[in-house]
């Protein structure tokens, strides 16, 4: 057998994720340390199996279900390269932006679409409290619904942003530095620093840093959260930070000084959002139907933000980095200072330095929604790994 | 081989559907008992293997175009399960709600999407008169295309849903029943009511109580149609009720009492839908762009449906029915008092009952799709079974 | 081995396009005349094998990605068609009608959604001087993505209509009249007459006219180009075709006078188009949000269009043609007078009678685009060809 590829599944046999067959994916800390390993391996596995032309189709016919609360071009395309590397059809339910009924509409609705869903990958990021709710509602129907001989099969969850966590996002993200940094081993004592930055919209997905705190604090990095008074992120998902942190042997700080983040940091991911508070008014807001509300709260966040327009990832504060070199992240698209914006996120000089590095970080995520699939459906993906190699299918005919 | 599935090809070896060969599939009353029977046997074979991991994807390549006049996503989702189920990619014609031109038009571009085209999928059922025959054209078309070497195949027609039948539905529902009941054998005497109920919409097309008194008929069951004054349905399909009762050995019966209709019934379908006149009004309102007529017409339908709110499903009248326990049936969405709606056609409790069943009723649908697609694209579709049997391939990889 | 699929096989190992391995396709004229031939051939080979049920599925997974700036249900069918013959998903990239920002957008963009792809086909030829500029850019983005490790392949672009050429319309085109004639061996002193015809609509794009010219003067045909004054196309194109002509031992004429061009034709190609001068102001007019320009210029070329209405392919024009019987195509739909327009393009009785070969016409394109697909993908495409056959996968199941 190939080396490499035996390698994963010695790692893989290593790890404790039989929890993970059948499951579903929601939030990173729900998971254990080896149940997130697992996900990187297979992830690094079927790309590696992919470079190498082995084909990864396991299943021969089975739909993906996408459920987008919002526009998105990066990713449903992950969404869908993720399924279609495993041979499932992507299949988009479009309900609307607005919001959904809740309760037995959700349940009737998600066991209609899922006669032969093997997943549901849902993006409802929009309204705190509701999204992540959303999706358990949705696994509760159709796990109940399969035990009741109506689905053939359980289709696994795959959060793709929800108001708590980015899980998809956060994942590929720690994948990029695993890989960057040449090994999780390498990653004890590192410093990154999430933090705040200007952007001139407004009402960005607090799911990002939020996802950040909440999985990158487990490897004994030392995390820093920065950002403007006001901004404040979800008060339990830093909770989640703090314990990570101290059973990692890493720390999680607080700070409202970039620069402060900024020193000496190994890593580096300044990025926008939306004050928590301010998120849970505008849901309510728009519970209420009250536009005219929502037109006062979008007016009032934009002139908060304009108090920080300092708050940029400059060239000046990249040089006070680790070196001058902290790897620069964003989830993309940025706001970037002079290109997309007059005044945003960060230099241009400074994103246009580290593009191919930011493109790499994007390109783990469709692998990542495939771990996650993949770990949910076989009980021993070891051994299907193995056999996927056996059977020494091409991916481009030859 | 195995025996259950040998038990379905015995089956379908006693029956004659050649002529489905090359077919398409447009009201349940053009095709034989032989040819119901057969879709029926196919459908629970596909279930099998699908169930049993057998994977039956029979196309390698090749598109299933859906066109939908009306939003959809039950039906969209059972023609892309059953389309993906045999290998076929779905591709969706978005022509809009609008009336596709008739005639040339259509000519033309039934040839144009139909290239690579396998299966073509039509929901077409909101003005009277033009549905079915919207179908017959592409259908003509597409023949007469592949007849003079364009079309490298005829794609098949499946009916999603026109003006005068719902097979799909009917079907799933009439298979959904013989599972029920323990098979066809044991329908004799039975008593089934397919009863109007009000709904606070209005215009509900009326392919499903014709679909379903056009096909339940014809297994020696005593069908009887309910519904209010002036509710009435499509009469040539009164009158397609009315052979096949009497070839069947079964009845037909009409009446404007909902609960003589409950009476004893071992199945109920009490279900909403818009006067056939008021139907063939709209037609014309809408073919002339008379708007403000259509707004009338509205208007008064609501009003008209609010005269019958006793019309409902509701705990007292289920208890009349025999042992106080028929099965409750319906196509959904259904209106469920109290829960959709404040009064619709079904006590929540009812609904409630009968929710297992209900998704269960729902799940035959893409099979049925599949079915229809099978015997039209296979002249020897025992053969193909056990054919795809023998190719022992997985469903899941394993 | 198949005496036929050898054939094509022999063909192609006597040509040299090896520059096409890993190439994208952008103008016909960009390719020599050996690569022309290498895609007709593969993708007479193509539609040989399916005609013959050999599944020529070369991807087990992979995405082929649209962008079509246009509604299109033709041009979409048939690149769908062409991806799915050869094992691609489509997914669409939907960035809607609205100009696309260029440079670090598309840098991005295109990256984002590449990496699982392997095919992306664009059409965009709405605006002078953009489309094929836009498409480049996409193509750098993706080559360089490719070379800096972010993408593990590189899609190659197949050009769906941009502002220059069109060329899997003008190929598809092509390879009719190659089959109509019995070989390109035949062609040598023929007639092709592409005119401008009146319809009541405006804006049509020239991609037509120019694709037709720019191709169709390789073969040693006689060319005529005629239209009234002020309808001229890209003059660059013009001189593609003169020196075209040169080479291939034809002609190019221009005149402005249909009864000329359609004096002893063997083709004729009767179609409206906008002038390039009004289409380059209208381009400027969409940059500068000029609204009121933009009415007053379709105003403007409708009462242009109005004034050349004699300029239709009649019955009395076709009987001047080569024995009253020329070739008559078309790219579809086209403005039929009497049917879909009162007055347009041509008569209905010529149009009916040609039906038949502008299906055939219509039915060469999705094998042509994936032929463009194949040759980018496989440095041996004859070795490829013949494994498929020896494969012995069917397409339908048997």
């Amino acid at each position: 057998m190939d080396a490499k590829l035996q390698g994963y599944i010695d790692k893989l046999n290593a790890l404790n994720f039989k929890e993970m067959y059948n499951g579903d994916f929601f939030l990173t800390w729900e998971k254990t340390d080896d149940e997130i390993e697992a996900v990187f391996t297979v992830a690094d596995a079927l790309r590696y199996m992919r470079e190498n032309n082995i084909s990864t189709k396991v299943f021969e016919s089975g739909l993906g279900i996408s459920l987008f609360r919002d526009n998105s071009t990066r990713t449903r395309f992950s969404f869908a390269s993720a399924c279609n590397l495993l041979g499932l059809e992507v299949q988009d339910l479009d309900e609307g932006k607005s919001q959904v009924a809740h309760g037995e509409t959700v349940r009737e609705t998600a066991n209609m679409i899922s006669f032969m869903a093997d997943v549901i990958g849902i993006r409802d990021d929009m309204y705190i409290g509701k999204g992540n709710k959303y999706m358990h509602e949705v696994v509760d129907a159709v796990t109940e619904g399969n035990k009741d001989g109506i689905l053939e099969q359980k289709p696994t969850l795959v959060n793709l942003q929800c108001d708590i966590d980015h899980p998809t996002q956060a994942m590929a993200d720690m994948l990029h530095i695993i890989h960057e940094f040449g090994g999780v081993e390498n990653l004890k004592g590192k410093k990154l620093a999430m933090t705040w930055a200007y952007s001139p919209s407004y009402g960005k997905p607090l799911s990002v840093p939020q996802g950040i705190i909440g999985l990158m604090t487990r490897f004994g990095m030392d995390v820093v959260l920065a950002h403007p008074e006001g901004y404040e992120v979800f008060e339990d998902v830093e909770k989640v930070a703090e314990e990570n942190a101290k059973k990692s042997g890493g720390s999680f700080k607080k700070t409202n000084n970039m620069a402060e983040a900024f020193k000496d940091a190994d890593i580096v991911y300044p990025k926008s959002w939306a004050p928590f508070a301010a998120m849970e008014k505008r849901t309510e807001l728009y519970g209420n139907g009250d536009t005219e509300g929502i037109k006062a709260l979008e007016k009032e966040l934009l002139a908060q933000n304009a108090e920080h327009k300092d708050w940029a990832c400059t060239e000046e504060l990249m040089a006070t980095t680790k070196d001058g070199k902290a790897l620069y992240m964003h989830c993309l698209p940025a706001d970037i200072s002079g290109v997309s914006c007059e005044e945003g996120e960060v230099d241009a000089s400074v994103f246009d330095r580290y593009r191919d590095p930011l493109y790499k970080e994007a390109s783990f995520k469709p692998y990542i929604i495939a771990a996650m699939i993949f770990l949910a459906k076989f009980e021993n993906p070891q051994e299907i790994l193995k056999k996927l190699e056996e059977r020494g299918m091409s991916r481009i005919f030859e």
